[in-house]
């Protein structure tokens, strides 16, 4: 059989199976296994389960530990299952009695969720942040280019006149809509289960309100039952958020896919974002953009996964939870990695010039054409029909004219209002406090 | 070829394909389509698109209307393809040029979208308030069976003493926590989309803000090109929120399914909630509350299925979008279907007394008894090893006096503290806002 | 609370609730009940379990529901929850006691999964052969337009010569690859579950091979906990072919719609599959194809909706499978629509000659211009800097004159040995050996 | 901005996110990369694109390469951006203009489809053979408890008598069918791709059916345009054919972990294969079923992600599918990683014995007493009653001496039946000829 051939004790490929890839991963939650550690010892002491000097040498260690890990010098090697064993080692070894104190009234079912709900927590306003900038980016390219006409296309057709002002604010706009699910998705992490132990609390006289004040949490997860349910639930309401933002971001680069073709040929994309073809010297691929589609579209299959790995359990823990970190961890990272090219792409979009002076965007100015009739008195039916035999005939001539004057049109983007809504959600938005 | 064979004539059945179940389904949009269409007409007469006497005769036909719709006695016959098309025809044959007019500076693209997200603003603001319903049904059972002990269950596994209070809560606060996706998903509902036109705005005088007033959305889709992108999005958000209070229903069902097993059988289920077997005379199947995990799980589906539709579309619209209503407007019924059964069976789930009375959960105080010596100053892991050889030879005595003091424990609920929770959702939610 | 508001009684509600839409959706399993209560009925009597005399009563009995089946005259009206229980009614209304007894040594579970393992083989087969003919029409087509180039497009561009014999016998060749999953969906649906009982087989003396036999199932599922499994597992493989199918007819609607746009124009959409717009009398849209591909690309989702309903249940009937006949049947009539729509409209499709003839295109040709250089000796490399050189400095021209000679290439499509395949997986493939 | 604090160059990122994870992914590929190439040189010399003595250059050239493969001593360094930049590079510093020749007729996009199809044929070969080895693990273990009674569950209550051996073998069965959506995978990954180039195949004189027999394909992919359009759909069918397995095991897994349960205790898992409870000395979790069941549910996602990805692009190549390595690779080792845990694990698992003589399960045999009356002559359906009073008025005696005839019934659970159809399947199944 595999494993034996393979040469590999079988408990070692056990634990291989059950450890997973949990101490890499851990790497993301050390900074905040330490935090709540810190609440902990602090609430203990209050509380009287620890004394203060030990309360003292359990904040020190993690005091230690924590510059460690903005140092980029605290590692998890082999002997520990995951950063958990590997702190509460650190403590015990360092301290004797006092370190082993440190998971009174804790279990490792509360003490992960928690340093998973603050890492998400944190995540979510990163990601806003981020987010945030790049409605920037998109409002400022919208007022470069207020004046820069594109065909509006439906159907992948050319239907009507718009402009690069309206497409990039419309995506600004959109971001903003994003942040919605990004704040449920705080508001579920922004829940403190300290305290609920393995999902039914404990008889430790602890306080856990004390927790939820110190970590920074808004709120907390009251019943120990419902503590433990959040586990899966924040996980996938954070993917439900990427996958929102994602599929805006995945059309955005759809669009500039398409725009960068030679039959429509409405942008440059910078240099460094596109390669030559191997074999076909009159090609410039778009490949970056392209890449930025398709890692956006299977971001979104991450609720899928989540919601197949975690439905139809019953409450209380199961080991199944663990796989969630896989599963989510590196597509949060990588989500991070395309807004960042993104916000250095987009400010280097160069638009080509005078596009509508196209023949063969001449039909799109009828619908002025009977608007100008319609404004003449000529009803909308009578109206069409003339300029559809026009057409039809040849005898067609595109009124080129054109002034809109409602907001949200070419002539009129209402960048300021489109700000306002910006100020206001800035305001509002508690996923955004922070940064 | 079948098409002929059936005898149904080819455009028949294009006609067919294409129309789909609009008819239908436009029947939840009709009342929503009047509403706009009214404050559509106020603002062509304050702009002067169209007289005052045809803003009146037009506000009476659709005050007409709105009646019919109210009384159920508006259908949408054959001779339309859709609940628009019967409206407009209402109004043209009852007051000939100025019903022609209400479609000045409106497009089919816009005006369907302003429909679908007055729907699922509504929607939204119509599933919060039978959810909070339920969190408050939960709440009352959480008190009354506070002092009803259950086992803990972990791994599929009697772990912990717990108790129905605490389940009972967990439930109310997951539903609480719930609401912050259906508020992002009424946040992206609530711009109004009104004036975008086909997508790319038009070139009459509209006030757009005044019909964002008239209907009542917070917001206005500034951007026409962004206003057109809501399509698709709001039902996805819909959909992102119908999955996440699903899934919290299917896991109080799973619960309940098992709960009422012979081996567990911690509840007895409402006689009306069961039904017997064909052929196994000792089984009570809880039958009502499988088929409310299945649709709760196969609701989870939906976000997939709507991403699958609409995703690598470049920004414009796309006929594909119309096939979004086949989707997921009667799910979206049968999830208010499923509210109003658990509305009315919760209240009735009847409680087994003594449950941890039972020898075979003597094992779950070992914790307890774990404490116990932990504060009697015995380190946790000497205690933890004099418990397990206990249990290894048989000299086990589980402590079953136990009291836990600390928010979310078996004794001290927090049921103040969770309406607190619900008191602030209810003042800061705009989804609940109006109800 | 809602329900009583409505007036309607609670056991109306919850009737509603879980019989769903069963009796709308049973129509399909009719024909398939009444052949397997014929195969059933005959074996009893063979096994002594019934008279010879109360099987000649039921195969009379059974044959007229077959023909009130064919003719359209059979209903399930709301006294019979399913067309089981309406069936075995007629059966005992008219023949009393061997009525009764066609149910001997069968549960609800067994003939339900029989049912539908009948109509979903029987569906595979009717949907095979529907795509055999679409793979007929579209290598038509790949001859007549063998001689018709077009430009071939990677990354949204222009890159390439290729041809519509090329783009026509490439979804020949993937529809033909697709009947692999469809084929495996017949496997699935080919076993016999019947005798399993409620799952756990039965004492009574049946003969399950003589059942297997009359019924012309290829296989017996003999573990009666086996055969229960496949409930759910047929009905998703079902998707996962409809799936497979849907993406590649998709993926064919996508090109078309593309090659309809004003900007590529390879082909022109036979009318009665456009529409036109209401306000752009310049356009002509694709709406057919845009619904054929968000049918398939909603179709997609099957799969998932099916896993989600499922999946993390343990072995043995939940009543949970009950609304797989909601979520697959209808769709599964959807997809036959699809062929039929394809079947018409695809020999309609004309295309447009002399594409490769526009200047635009002259860059597509530099591959052969390399090719031309190599094959006079100038190495890969130096002739691509060649012909880069030449495209940059203006002086390039491009060499239209090629010649292709291999296998699956412009000039020689192999449609011989596309037809070669096809005859192959007739011959070999159990999904289509009945048609 | 972000990607200028972290000091990286624009450049570096670039090339980072453009890359991905392609050098290490591309390991899987390399020893088909270099199979191809072989296939490659050959042909080409024997149609006289290159010369013999090229041919024999490149030929040992590779042969040296795969003997790296195969040693492990390959590695793709920095300087290469894929496994087949490394290959040519190897080639053409050793051989100078030879190893500039293998690309002669060949594009990256069919090198790179060419070796993906082969590696996955090749897998699917390879997982095939694992499934039929676990099957025959499944059997074993059905013939060994073949006497071994347990209660059959529906709706998670116990239902009737089943056992064992009638479990064991169900998912024999089960794993035997699933090996349909193998095959089917197997046979799209079985068609040739080499020499469709970019996906419109060149003008040079290559022969592709040589390459097709000496690389092992059953099929040449003979549409170069259809050739290209593999990629994405390959990989898709594989996910499929996973998905359908896994959620098998995912099945069995979940049985397992109830099975172990102190409710149920029906087995003992091998004790490498579970975990105490930190805090809980009573507890044996089963953790490494749970991580089974998990991880398979977790691939069940996997379609759709690649769906996400793929979907609505036209034809021809895009970008996009190069990340379909990332998504589907590792967990395809994954899937072999939970074949060998169960292939280990199966065999040691234990069962409990006498678990139907429990009170408990009294109930369960009522079915036996009512077939007692039947066959006493009593008719069903006042039987039923009769049995169901005796329940009522505590006069039920449980008939628990029962005895079943027919296949695939607890006392004929007709292995030999079963064994023929593995039989047959091993003689017909493509993807298990080599093996």
């Amino acid at each position: 059989m595999k494993i034996w051939e393979k040469g590999i004790a079988v408990d070692k490929k056990i634990e291989q199976f059950t450890v997973g890839r949990d101490r890499e991963l851990d790497g993301y939650l050390a900074r905040f296994d330490v935090e709540a550690s810190q609440a902990q010892a602090t609430m203990l002491a209050s509380v009287g389960l620890i004394s203060e000097e030990e309360n003292q040498q359990l904040q020190q260690g993690l005091t230690e530990l924590a510059a460690q890990i903005e140092a980029g010098t605290f590692t998890i090697d082999e002997n520990f299952e995951d950063v958990h064993s590997k702190i509460e080692f650190y403590l015990t070894e360092k301290f004797g009695d006092a370190g082993k104190k440190i998971h009174t009234a804790r279990s490792r079912n509360d003490q992960v969720l928690t340093a998973i709900q603050l890492f998400l927590k944190d995540y979510t306003e990163q990601a806003a942040a981020q987010i945030m900038a790049l409605v920037d980016v998109l409002l400022q390219k919208a007022e470069t280019h207020q004046a820069d006409l594109m065909p509006g296309y439906t159907h992948f057709q050319a239907a009507m006149p718009s402009s690069f002002g309206l497409w990039f604010s419309a995506y600004a706009e959109h971001l903003l809509l994003d942040l919605a699910l990004l704040e449920a998705a705080h508001t579920v992490a922004d829940q403190n289960p300290l305290g609920s132990g393995a999902g039914f609390g404990s008889s430790f006289p602890i306080d856990r309100q004390q927790t939820t004040q110190q970590m920074g949490f808004s709120n907390l997860a009251v019943s120990s039952v419902g503590a433990q349910m959040l586990r899966g639930k924040t996980e996938k309401t954070v993917a439900f958020a990427l996958a929102g933002v994602a599929a805006t971001l995945s059309k955005l680069a759809y669009d500039l896919v398409l725009y960068n073709s030679q039959d429509l040929a409405f942008v440059e994309l910078p240099a460094a974002f596109t390669t030559g073809s191997s074999i076909m010297p009159h090609k410039k691929n778009p490949d970056v953009f392209e890449l930025v589609r398709a890692r956006c579209n299977a971001l979104q299959g991450l609720p899928t996964t989540i919601m197949l790995a975690t439905n139809n359990l019953p409450s209380g823990y199961h080991r199944d939870f663990q796989i969630l970190k896989e599963i989510l961890f590196e597509p949060m990272m990588q989500f991070l990695d395309i807004l960042d090219i993104l916000l250095f792409a987009l400010p280097q979009l160069k638009i080509k010039p005078d596009l509508l002076n196209q023949a063969k965007y001449d039909g799109i100015f009828s619908v002025e054409n009977i608007n100008q009739l319609i404004q003449a008195g000529v009803p909308f039916r009578e109206a069409y029909v003339q300029v559809g035999q026009a057409v039809d005939q040849g005898r067609y001539v595109p009124h080129r004219e054109f002034h809109t004057t409602h907001l949200g049109s070419v002539h009129n983007l209402g960048l300021a209002e489109i700000r306002e809504k910006v100020a206001r959600v800035q305001q509002q938005s508690r996923v955004l406090l922070k940064r």
